[in-house]
């Protein structure tokens, strides 16, 4: 039986309850952004790992090495964020392959440095080795926070609002004009630097995590239709989602209403948004709203609502239920 | 210009520099085997991380997947006995072709499952995702210690006794007869075994860092002749080492002669050999040998001396100085 018939999440549920023996009760986030190391009664350390391979996470003809090597940090760094932690050390493995340019590895490490001393995160360690062929790229990254701030996927209520802090759909319109051969116009440039210079939140994941309404929080690394359906099925809870209410960047409207692209389609499965998805104690929405948009200059987004049931997502489009398919979201039948 | 040209330790210098200046003045530890982060006063976290690629740290036909994953684990869980400290948790990351088949897989996990579980270290987490064509693997594993008993490769002494905890050798042999298509004798197969399956001495780490004599310890990897010039380098020292004391198996001496090997190259250069390299105060040696002998059932073996000088390695056979040329060690002119 070959790995593409049980896929990735097949292969984790094979050995993960045989791990779970070993682990020790105070610590856990086993299927979270982070693992929950708990450090003391106050405080826990989480820790996140990312694997970037040449071919099947970037290409190195589009990305340039500067933004990759910012991008290799920023992807982790996203989910301390969703933890609602700090992050406090990374630790980088490199697989090179002989050819490579040392200005090449230069600029790699200028991207990363960046991001490093934005957030104040040293690279403490890690592995440099040659590669066959393909670049290889992986992160870890530990952070820490109070242990009763940190926020979890299984931590969803009933009657919560669905909120993302920003655009939905941008990386993937960036992929998409890669991939397409799209004419690179301005905003189609500016969609490709969305995929390429992810933003880690964490300030935004540090302060949410502060708030007693926020319940759940994870990062939107897939899109929502697959990150939310985690949060369900860790809260076991159902949500609907408002098609007309996520959050579109004027670049993706106009680049997509130009190539006729399924828009819907991209902002809740394009995926690398790394913006926070989260639920929200129903009344407290509003006035962290605005507390949030006094804090960092712009909005939170209120796109559906968490209720009781199976773990699954009902899209609804203008009051009319659809349903997600292959070219986007169709009528309900 | 090419990596080849520096080599990945002058890459290293030419980005490790700038990042120590975020490092906060209490953690440390680049450049040993495991990066320092003090929890408070009393513990320290460790960590460690390595990446092993297809056809480069291993060949697919040549290692089972029980052993691969046993493997992957150990050579990280041997930077922590380096470190004298007791591992907590691991984390994998692995790149898998999508042609893999799963019973290859199950295999990797239980070998690595086999090491969690002997010494209590619980998977925590990690990334599994495609991979264009080898197999990646990415393992980074977190341990504990006392923050005043953990051992660095600076801690070397003028007059020190350098030791190592078991035979060199065997695992280049190993690889030497994979690589040459020697005759497959059981001695021959032993040898592999010892490249395939090393034992990361988390036990023997741990006691030696409690006895007051053990200076700087590192693990071998690489090969002493590599090894020991970081702890020199690290400890700005020379060391003496006498080619006749290093400790030689009978089955790497019977295979050696037999095919006429350099044995004396492969015991200070074979490399992977993952047993402990340290050095321990002249006048504390005896009584260390004979106390680890009671707890372990093994001897430790006496190979040189450290001395004030530039760092660089003497070696001596029989009481005659040879230096190291790619054949081997010629009497010194």
């Amino acid at each position: 039986m070959q790995l593409k018939t049980i896929g990735e999440f097949g292969f984790i549920q094979r050995f993960a309850p045989k791990f779970s023996q070993l682990v020790d009760q105070k610590d856990g986030g086993i299927g979270d952004d982070c693992a929950i190391l708990q450090i003391n009664d106050a405080l826990s350390h989480v820790v996140t790992t990312d694997l970037l391979i040449e071919d099947i996470h970037f290409l190195k003809d589009e990305i340039t090495p500067k933004e990759l090597g910012y991008k290799s940090l920023a992807v982790n760094l996203s989910d301390i964020a969703a933890m609602g932690a700090q992050p406090l050390y990374s630790f980088l493995s490199i697989g090179i392959p002989a050819n490579t340019e040392v200005e090449y590895l230069d600029a790699f490490m200028e991207g990363y440095y960046e991001l490093s001393e934005k957030y104040g995160v040293p690279l403490m360690g890690g592995d440099t080795t040659k590669s066959a062929d393909r670049l290889v790229i992986n992160v870890a990254v530990i952070g820490q926070g109070t242990t009763g701030d940190l926020r979890m996927r299984s931590m969803a209520e009933d009657g919560d609002v669905v909120a993302v802090s920003g655009f939905l759909g941008d990386s993937g319109g960036g992929l998409k004009v890669m991939l397409d051969g799209v004419e690179r116009t301005p905003e189609a440039l500016s969609l490709i630097k969305s995929h390429h210079l992810p933003e880690p939140m964490i300030n935004e994941g540090l302060w949410l995590a502060q708030q007693a309404g926020v319940h759940a929080m994870m990062d939107i690394s897939d899109g929502i239709s697959s990150d939310l359906t985690h949060i369900l099925k860790a809260s076991s809870k159902q949500a609907t989602v408002h098609l007309e209410c996520l959050p579109v960047s004027k670049m993706l409207q106009k680049v997509g209403e130009q190539h006729d692209w399924n828009i819907h389609g991209l902002a809740s499965g394009g995926g690398e948004d790394y913006e926070l998805l989260f639920t929200v104690k129903c009344d407290a929405f509003d006035q962290l709203n605005a507390d949030f948009q006094k804090k960092f200059g712009k909005p939170l987004y209120n796109i559906g609502e968490i209720k009781k049931g199976e773990p699954q997502i009902t899209w609804m489009n203008n009051g009319v239920e659809v349903v997600e398919s292959k070219h986007g979201f169709d009528h309900f039948k």
